[in-house]
C-alpha cells in the first residue's frame, strides 16, 4: 500500500479497502484496485527534501571518480575503471556512447542508429547496480575546484515532464571529458542551416531531410531547378567523415535510389567542398585514389571556401552560389563553449591545458581527457589531434592511474598530492583508416605523414576497415546488430521508411 | 553538363572549361571541379512550370488509381491491385505502413521501430518505378467527386526544405483510406497531455519520455513523491492496444529496469485505466485470466471513467487524483476531421457511408475501404469494427474487384456505371489475438462473442500469436528484423540508449 502513498490525493478522501496484492479478480471482473490508491500521506510528509547533490564521501564509503561526458575517453575510463575502488557518477547530455565511425553509414540506412549507440549502463554496469555509482542525464554547468564540487542541470529537452534541475555532486577525483564542438570558423548561417555529423540525433536529421527532399521532389508542380536544389547534397569539409558520408551517400543513390526513387535519380547530386586537399591526413598515394575513386561514383569535388549560408543556397569566396537541399558541415572541431568559459589553464589552442600524466596541474584531483583536453606549453609537446584513438587511449592509461592510485589509498579528494605516479602517457599512432564507397576504403598504417610503413586502398582495405570496426564495438549486441545490419543492406537494399 | 545547369547561378559569369566526367585528378591533388557548374542556364528557362498537378488520363495512358492513405486497407490494396491494367498514385502523410499489432512491442525496445514500418516502395514497387504511378508525401486537403479530383497539399512538418505545395489529381478510380483518429470523447487536456499509439512517432515518444523519466527520478533533490509521479505509467483504455502496451511495459520493468535502473525499481509502476472491462470482445474465461495475469506482474486494473487531464496529472469522474509521468491513451477510434467535412453519405457513427461493393453508391468510381468507411444504413448491414482485419480484408476484396473492372474495359472514369460487380463483400471474422506479457497471450478463435470455438491462453498461445504475426509482416527483410529483434531482446534484454 505505501508504494502508492505519495501517488493520489484525494479531494473526498475516501477509505479504500483491500485485502492483499495477490487477489484474484471477483468473476464479474469489477476492477476494483482504485482500493491501491490511499490518502494516508500527510502533505507535510511529500514536501521536497532539502538534499540538493551529492555530498562529500564519508568514510565509510568508496571514493567518488565524476566523469563529465559519454564520448570515447570518458566511456573507456568508465569501463575500466576498478568499482570496488571506487564509486563512479557520470553527468552527461547523452545516456549512450556514439560509436563515431559508423555514424556516417546510419545516414542512409547502411546501418541503424541503435546499431552505432552503446548505453553507458551496459559499458559499466556498475552504474546501474551500485548505491553510490549514477548516471546523471545532465550538463555541466561549472566546475568548482576549490570545493571538489561540480555544478550540473538536467536535461529535459522539449518533454514537459520536469522543469530543469539544478544540483551539485562533490568528487574526489574528476575526469573532465567534456569533448568538442563542431567549427564553423564564425561563418554566417552554419549553424542555422547545416546539419552535424557528431551525434544520433544529427544522422536521424540527415536521413528524414534526404528522404523529405526525395518525396517532395516528386511532387507534381515543382520547378526542374527547385528538384535539382532540393536533390544536391553537399557536404562542407573533406576530412575522413565527410569523405565518407559523400561515399556512402553515392552508394545510397547508386544503389537504392536508382531503384526506388526512378523518377528523380537524374536529379540527385553530391557535392563534396574542400577548402585543401581532401584526407590531409593520409598518405599521398591513397588520396589520389580516393579522388579518382569519389569522382568515378559521383561525388563531385569542390575546392572552394564558404563565405556564408543561407537556408537554400551557399555562397563560396568567390561569389559562386551554390543552391542545396541538404547541408552536412564537417569541417573539424574546436573547443566548447562550457571548455572555454572554465577558469582552467590552457593548452595552445584554448583546450583544457593538461600534463603527461592527463592532470590539470594547477589544480588538485582534477584531469582531463580527449578532444577537450591539450597538452600545456609548458610540458613541450604538441597538442595530440582530436580522434577517437587518442581519445581512447587517453581513457584507457587514465583508469589504470586511477586504479593504482586507489590501491595505494590516494583515492580520496586531495589524498594523493605528493604520490609517485609513474610512466606518463606517450601515444603513438596505429593509423588511419576511412571507407570511400562501393566496398572501397584506405587504410594507412604509418606513424605520421614523413614515416614509411604499410598503406592500402580497395577492397582488401574495405574488408579490413570493416572487420576492424566489427571487433572495436563495444558490446556483443551491437556487433551482432552491425553484422546482421550489413548483411541485410547487402541483401535488401537499404530501408527508406521515414519514421 | 546539363545535369548541373540549373544548380548554380553565379553572378561573376566566369567560364569554365572542363574536358569528360571520368577524367582523373591531376597529382597534385588541387579539385578543379568547379567546372561542374555552369552558367548557360538562362533565368527565363527555370521558372515555375505552370504545371500544378496530374491532368486526366490521356487515352495512351493507363486509367489512374488514387489511394488517400496507407493503412492496412490502403497497402494490402495497393499490393495486389495490377499494374499492368492500372497506374497507381498514393497519397499519404507517411510514406510506410505501420505494421500496427507489433507497435506496442517498439515502446519499450522489445522490437525495433524500423521492424514494424513497411515502405510502400517495397508492398507495390511499380510506385517508384512505373513512368506514372507515384507516392506523395501529402494530407489530402479535399475530394471533388463532380469533376473526379483529388486536392492535396504536401507535408514538410519542421523542416524548411520546401513551403507547403498545393496540387491537384485526376482520378479514374478514387479509393479512400484515410483511418480514423483516436476518440478523446472531448475531455479536456488528453491531446495536449497524452500520447495515442497509433504511429511510429508516437512510439519513439513514448520510449523517449519512458527513458527519460527513468533517469530524472535519479537525480538528487527529487521528492520521493516527485519520483512515484515521474514512474507512474498511465494507460486508458483497455482494449487488445492499452493492454497489450501495459503487458510490454510490466515485462521491461521486471527484466529491463530491475537490472538497469536498480535505484529507481521501486518506483515504477502501471495503472490500466478502463470504464468497463477489459479486452471486452474477448471470451470470458480469457477475460478472466487477462486480469489474473495482469494483476500478477504488478499492473494495477483501475475501473474508472477519465475526467479531466492536466500535464502532471488527470482527474477520475468521483475526484480522485491521478498523478502519472507517462500517459498513454488508447480508447478506440473515430472519424477524423477530414472524413466528417467531406460531403458524402455517412453511415451510422459518421463514417464514409459505402454499400455492399465498397462504393460510395452516390458518386461515380469512389470506394472507401477501412476505419473510415461503414455501411450504409439502406445497406441493413451493421458497420464492421475499426479492426486490421477488417481493413486488410476490404482492401483485397477491392483490389480484385479493380482488377476485373480493369479487365473488363471499366477502368477509366465513368466507364463502369452499368458494370456487372459480382459478389459482395462479406466480412467473416478470424479471431482475436493479444498478447498480455511474460510469455503469455490469448487467442481467441471464435468468430463473433457468441459462438462457440477454440480460445486459448498461456505460453501456447503467445507462440501462436508470435509465429502468425511473424508471418504476417509484410516483407522478409522486415520478417527477419522481427525475428533477430526477439532473439536479441531474449538474450541481451532490450536496449536502453535514448536516442
Amino acid at each position: 500500500m505505501s508504494l502508492f502513498k505519495h501517488l493520489l490525493r484525494n479531494p473526498t478522501a475516501k477509505s479504500y479497502s483491500y485485502s492483499s496484492p495477490s487477489i484474484i479478480m471477483p468473476s464479474n471482473l469489477i476492477l476494483t484496485c482504485l482500493s491501491h490508491f490511499t490518502t494516508d500521506a500527510s502533505p507535510s510528509t511529500v514536501q521536497l527534501t532539502q538534499y540538493s547533490g551529492l555530498g562529500p564521501t564519508k568514510a565509510n564509503e568508496k571514493p567518488r571518480v565524476v566523469v563529465l561526458g559519454s564520448g570515447w575517453a570518458g566511456c573507456r575510463l568508465m569501463k575500466g575503471i576498478d568499482t570496488s575502488l571506487y564509486d563512479v557518477v557520470c553527468v552527461s547530455p547523452r545516456n549512450h556512447m556514439v560509436f563515431t565511425p559508423l555514424l556516417a553509414s546510419t545516414c542512409v540506412g547502411t546501418l541503424e542508429f541503435r546499431s552505432v549507440a552503446e548505453p553507458i549502463a551496459r559499458i559499466q554496469p556498475a552504474i546501474s547496480r551500485e548505491p553510490g555509482s549514477y548516471f546523471f542525464l545532465s550538463h555541466c554547468a561549472g566546475i568548482d575546484t576549490d570545493n571538489h564540487v561540480v555544478h550540473c542541470e538536467t536535461v529535459t529537452d522539449e518533454l514537459r515532464t520536469l522543469e530543469p534541475w539544478k544540483f551539485k555532486i562533490s568528487y574526489d577525483k574528476l575526469v573532465i571529458a567534456l569533448g568538442a564542438e563542431a567549427s564553423t570558423f564564425g561563418i554566417h548561417g552554419v549553424k542555422e542551416n547545416a546539419i552535424f555529423l557528431r551525434e544520433v540525433h544529427h544522422a536521424q536529421e540527415i536521413r528524414r531531410k534526404l528522404l523529405l527532399n526525395l518525396m517532395m521532389s516528386d511532387v507534381p508542380g515543382i520547378s526542374e531547378e527547385e528538384k535539382s536544389r532540393l536533390l544536391h547534397c553537399v557536404v562542407v569539409g573533406g576530412g575522413p567523415t565527410g569523405v565518407e558520408f559523400s561515399g556512402e551517400l553515392s552508394d545510397f543513390i547508386m544503389r537504392d535510389v536508382r531503384q526506388r526513387y526512378s523518377h528523380v535519380k537524374d536529379y540527385i547530386h553530391v557535392t563534396l567542398i574542400e577548402a585543401n586537399e581532401i584526407l590531409s591526413s593520409f598518405d599521398d598515394r591513397l588520396r589520389h585514389y580516393a579522388t579518382k575513386q569519389l569522382s568515378k561514383s559521383g561525388v563531385r569535388l569542390v575546392r572552394g571556401i564558404v563565405k556564408d549560408v543561407d537556408s537554400q543556397k551557399l555562397i563560396l569566396n568567390d561569389g559562386t552560389e551554390v543552391p542545396y537541399g541538404l547541408l552536412v558541415w564537417s569541417t573539424g572541431v574546436g573547443p566548447s563553449t562550457l571548455v572555454k568559459s572554465l577558469d582552467l589553464p590552457k593548452s595552445p589552442g584554448g583546450r583544457i591545458g593538461i600534463d603527461e600524466w592527463l592532470r590539470v596541474p594547477s589544480v588538485q584531483d582534477v584531469f582531463a581527457v580527449g578532444d577537450c583536453s591539450g597538452y600545456l606549453e609548458s610540458t613541450g609537446k604538441t597538442v595530440l589531434p582530436a580522434l577517437a584513438q587518442v581519445a581512447e587511449r587517453q581513457g584507457k592509461y587514465l583508469f589504470s592511474l586511477l586504479n593504482r592510485i586507489g590501491k595505494a589509498g590516494g583515492g580520496r579528494a586531495n589524498s594523493a598530492k605528493d604520490m609517485e605516479l609513474g610512466d606518463p602517457f606517450v601515444y603513438r599512432h596505429l593509423g588511419s583508416m576511412a571507407t570511400i564507397g562501393r566496398y572501397k576504403a584506405l587504410v594507412d598504417l604509418r606513424q605520421n605523414k614523413e614515416s614509411k610503413g604499410l598503406s592500402l586502398a580497395g577492397f582488401l582495405s574495405w574488408l579490413v576497415w570493416r572487420s576492424a570496426y566489427l571487433t572495436r564495438v563495444v558490446s556483443w549486441r551491437n556487433r551482432f546488430y552491425v553484422a546482421v545490419n550489413w548483411a541485410t543492406t547487402f541483401v535488401f537494399g537499404r530501408d527508406i521508411s521515414r519514421i
